[in-house]
């Protein structure tokens, strides 16, 4: 503790900027709060809404329709090569809502924080996140900061919680994948599950992995503009990777989904350490891909859009929504024959995202 | 552990329904995730817009303004006289809309889930929560599941994140409060963070004091029905207590604020267990009053709008917004002097919402 010097915040006054740790007081409501709102959070969460810090934001909507989802983040370790729990955070959420085809418009975001977290590492976090968001266009209007003691929380968690506005006509959904949809990836396989592997585990390889994770916003946009209403499906494959969304996505539409092997874009890096760890690299977590079923016919429209844009350089047709084996996900392998790729029972890589 | 005849996770595929607390598997995105919602959450939380179990919610709003909250819960212990952590994450958030004049329609929730919680506990948890969310008509369209390693959280803590829909012509804020202006509480003050204390702290009195936990709408409306206009500033006094909600007030609208000791509905056992551990009453966390300032004039039929609704039955003017002393808490006691109500620097009571 390098703050020992300094008396605990009933009985010292002032100035609460010495701190350099989070402290129970940080999460009473009084003036410590305040003071780590203003010095922590406002300078780099400025926007009008927020600004207020009245109980609700006032936010202003055009369309009808929203798409909203949350998503709490307990990432571990809080920072890896290519992000950190806070821009993950961002992106993570953002995401859910433009998988729906919706237009990601504001975030909310809620903390737990650890008595003890440095505040030099909070302070990464929350510049992270507020690059994350400024970048995607999207202003965290409402926050929330709650404050444990040690031992009961590990370090931050993060929730946040994204409002989209859907216009009708474009509503890629899980249950519209048809038979004969093409199954196209807009990049590289397991690499965000891999980079938060590598330094929990203190593996160190030639080549960094580093994680994927980005806000997929605009592919979706591509895909709007070029192919339209030919995009049935979008979806990102977080925890549980590319196998478990499938199976969600066979499942939700009654369909079967065939996936040829040696079209998955896996990088050579990821597959060395899922072979030296054991791991299928179709169930390492992604943060920065998306899964799109689109029409038979539109696939190359549909992969052109998304490789004119750096996210999507890779993308590629990996296989086909097919009839038969309805709710089942199958694979023809290298050695040309066919398994199942089935949903795991439980976790392959936990605290992920 | 009841449950070490069970093989873990990744060996055991059926039947999950048989774990009696909660794995990490279960926050694997794989099949044990699907269990643990299909099993314990759906069943309570039924609604169409997470029925579907997209990526996001696809909800409707009528407004074009919207008022957007976060909030998370961390108290302790889970369950206490009066509510569990879920019916209060369901009120604390709904107030906070409510606060802003909003009407309440939309609740997601985010569960941060420690190895090892008694799924009896969770059940009574969610089951509180969904009675919550049915009593204020609000469904909770979207959801999302986490679990971390024992140690690495305290039982669960849940994110509500809250969307409202605002009219024109009604919307109170904390910088209208203008000099003149009435100070209402709506009800008895301190009994939720004194009902959490006790149980915390093992202390058993005569009479039990039950958190006040409850959504206040039906308050709202009353006002907004009766007086309108004439409500400048709403306020759930939270976190902090009724004196610290008052200093942001008088804050941020550059107003002094002065409340009479001896009008302020204090219950007796409630300042009995203050006046034993050394608490202000006027610091203790509330969940189920609301502060209004009223313009002078308007507050005998505030009062009497509030006292239609049980919530409000001891609403009372407890002062008044001033010129003098802008920013300032001030208090005539019971023995003719005045004393100045600041902001707490740290905490009185830690983990109290």
């Amino acid at each position: 503790m390098g703050d020992s010097s300094i008396a605990d915040g009933v009985n010292c006054p002032v100035p609460f900027s010495r701190y350099d740790r989070v402290q129970l007081g940080h999460g009473s409501g009084g003036k410590m709060s305040a003071a780590l709102l203003k010095e922590r959070f406002l300078p780099h969460f400025s926007n009008p809404a927020l600004a207020k810090l009245t109980d609700a934001a006032i936010v202003e909507v055009a369309a009808g329709r929203l798409a909203v989802s949350t998503d709490t983040f307990v990432v571990r370790p809080l920072e890896f090569p290519g992000g950190n729990i806070g821009s993950l955070a961002v992106h993570g959420t953002l995401n859910d809502i433009a998988m729906m085809g919706a237009r990601p418009r504001y975030l909310s975001a809620g903390f737990v924080l650890e008595e003890g977290l440095e505040f030099e590492v909070l302070d990464r976090i929350i510049a992270a996140m507020a690059r994350a968001a400024e970048e995607a266009g999207v202003p965290i209007v409402a926050g929330d900061t709650k404050v444990v003691e040690r031992g009961k929380a590990d370090g931050v968690f993060i929730n946040t919680t994204g409002i989209g506005e859907l216009d009708r006509g474009f509503a890629p959904a899980p249950d519209l994948a048809r038979a004969g949809d093409a199954v196209i990836v807009s990049g590289p396989i397991g690499r965000h599950g891999i980079a938060v592997m590598a330094v929990r585990e203190g593996l160190e390889f030639e080549v960094e992995i580093e994680s994927d994770a980005a806000t997929l916003s605009p592919l979706v946009e591509l895909l709007r503009e070029q192919v339209g209403d030919a995009v049935h499906v979008l979806r990102d494959p977080t925890r549980g990777g590319v196998a478990s969304a499938l199976n969600e996505i066979a499942e939700s539409a009654g369909v079967g989904v065939e996936l040829v092997e040696d079209a998955l874009p896996i990088p050579g890096p990821v597959r060395a350490v899922c072979e030296i760890l054991g791991f299928d690299p179709l169930y390492v977590a992604n943060e920065g891909i998306l899964i799109a079923m689109v029409e038979g016919g539109s696939e190359q429209n549909a992969v052109a859009a998304l490789r004119a844009h750096p996210l999507g350089e890779e993308a590629t047709v990996v296989g086909r929504v097919v009839e038969a084996h309805p709710g089942l996900v199958a694979m023809r392998t290298g050695i040309g024959g066919t398994r199942v790729v089935d949903m795991l029972p439980g976790e392959q890589l936990p605290r992920i995202c």
